[in-house]
């Protein structure tokens, strides 16, 4: 076989991520098999439009005693058992031994409704509410990045019973820290290092100094290269959503801002938040039409931690590239899922559908969301 | 709150895991209630001896067409499935951006029957069956990590439907590969840092060249703790299982030797091999015990990347210390489980539930299997 020529699509091989530093194990000759998936579409479950035992509807009253406002678009409330406290907390006791460190953290924990209807998700909400959604996220991370000992802001949303989470009234959450966290926390040291040590030859937008982005660099190659080679399954003027060459999970991607460097969500212009929403739109439908189901993911939004405070000057972590991960767990059809065990868990993530294979398939999907095109029919 | 003391069992806090570099987020206050979770057992499903279905019971045929032997104790045959194709594979293409690598991979995969019992588990087997298993492991790894070309050998189990493992019949799998994986590589790295970088002031067993090792010292300092202090699970003259201080999973275990530096299976004494089969006997015990099912999990074993090749002089990765992670999606019941998603996937892990409590629940049961006292009651 040493005298073979290495085909991505036939070949074991691993890939590399950038961003974290770590690689994903891709077994494409798994795949040579036609699609053998299932693909009956399972009844999709009818939801009332309101729920009067659903804690995030309007005006309903929640476990902890609180009730939601009568809201009409987007609404913010903390988190009644929030992971966090917020600060300031005790300080850290010296370490029982040198290996058993503690690290106090402080914070707070906010739920976000996306929209008074219940059930609405980001897939079938009109662009313009979906704006409406990018602007509270603008407004936490503001509100709470500029709090008094909060380092970190995570937004992120997890929808779907398979992600454990049980209520589908469409919501995500925002975590504010007194710490970065493991994740993000390598992310950023990892685009710190690429703009300190790489030259770039591309005419790729550049980050802080002019220095090369590691983001931007990705995101320009990848939407320069013809449709059919690559990766894109959506873009518009501003943004694009793609399944990133180191993908992990099936149908993951990646979805940033490819125009110019980027570092957080208060530096959008109203134009670029629309062309957002518009992404946004986009890609969650051909999600929910892949296996005609509500689909399941989590999604997270980096960015720079925190907003540049009141009186302080450019700093380093503008380095970070606005970006969006969506990690959905599904694999052949609405119940069949990929499962993050055994191997993967104690050695690599490990695929068989390549990036390019599941980019396609997205790609390839109608821009009408199912339940849409069916009520049209 | 400033002036409080901190209190681990009700201060939310981050604890460092220097295996791999990364958090987890601590949240006891939210634990401050009593114990609520649902605790009915499922009736146990009752499973055949012998399954003539299971392509895994001895003398059935499998999908490809080959036929297990009539095997009496373990059974080992090449996945007719591998994620990877045997050496040598072709070269590396040279990466059309410098952001796209691609490594190739080669290697087997292996499946290992553990017993010819369809509905036995480890949690079932006697010792002396658990050594058969044992010895298994050891010669997988001294075959397959002699073969040119292979670099690493991962040995793993991964059990229960939970975690994507429809079949019942004890077994467990081996890949052997031309690249280490990134989590033992990262825990590779974070040995070799340890010890180069720091000195010990403990009586804890040292690595090679009298250099401090990671895990001598940090099992050395949970053994040395009174019972009710640590986390330690159990423990007899040569291993422990404990929940690591930085434990993600909420009944994580840590499974490993205290007693000396030992670098792989491959020097295990007769002696040490029968305590790890009768610590490995009392952990899975106590896991179904917990809420009395076959509990599932993923288990992997972390050492040497391979054996010292014949000629070759003891080299630096002699400072990998092995050990064992289990780890078990259960959270309160039989059928509630931990989702790593949200937060944890795009952030950091975060748990309520600590490891010192954890500990104390498994440690508080049961050595004798739910089922067998069922059947001596
Ligand atoms: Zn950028
Ligand atoms: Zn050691």
């Amino acid at each position: 076989m040493a005298d073979l020529e290495f085909d991505p699509t036939s070949h074991p091989h691993r890939r590399y991520n950038p961003l974290t530093g770590e690689h994903v194990l891709v077994s494409p000759h798994r795949m040579k098999r036609p699609w053998q998936g299932q693909t009956e579409p399972p009844q999709p479950t009818a939801l009332p439009r309101y729920d009067p035992k659903c804690y995030l509807c309007p005006g309903n009253t929640r476990a902890g005693g609180e009730q939601n406002a009568a809201y009409t678009q987007t609404f913010v409330f903390q988190n009644d058992y929030a992971a966090v406290l917020p600060p300031p907390g005790p300080a850290a006791p010296p370490p029982a031994h040198p290996l058993l460190t503690t690290q106090p953290v402080e914070g707070s924990c906010d739920v976000i409704c996306f929209h008074p209807r219940h059930d609405l998700t980001l897939a079938q909400l009109e662009v313009k509410d979906i704006e409406v959604v990018i602007s509270e996220w603008a407004g936490i991370y503001e509100r709470r990045g500029t709090q008094e000992g909060i380092e970190y802001v995570q937004i992120f949303e997890n929808k779907g019973a398979m992600m454990g989470c049980s209520n589908p009234h469409p919501h995500g959450q925002t975590w504010s820290l007194s710490q970065i966290p493991t994740l993000p926390a390598k992310e950023l040291a990892n685009m710190k290092q690429y703009a300190a040590s790489n030259e770039s030859t591309s005419d790729a937008p550049k980050g802080p100094s002019g220095r090369p982005c590691l983001l931007c660099e990705y995101a320009h190659y990848e939407v320069s290269l013809a449709q059919e080679e690559g990766r894109v399954v959506y873009k518009n003027e501003h943004w694009v959503g793609l399944v990133p060459w180191w993908a992990v999970w099936p149908f993951e991607i990646l979805m940033l801002p490819y125009k110019r460097h980027i570092p957080s969500i208060q530096e959008l212009t109203a134009e670029e938040k629309t062309a957002w929403a518009d992404c946004l739109s986009h890609i969650t439908k051909r999600y929910d039409n892949l296996f005609q189901c509500s689909f399941a993911y989590s999604m997270g939004i980096h960015q720079r931690p925190v907003p540049l405070r009141a009186g302080q000057s450019a700093d380093e972590e503008n380095v970070a590239h606005l970006h969006l991960h969506f990690a959905p767990p599904l694999l052949r059809s609405a119940s069949i899922r990929k499962f993050l065990v055994g191997f993967e868990l104690m050695a690599e993530p490990q695929r068989d559908l390549t990036a390019e294979q599941a980019a396609k398939r997205l790609r390839d999907l109608s821009d009408v969301h199912y339940l849409a095109a069916g009520t049209q029919a």
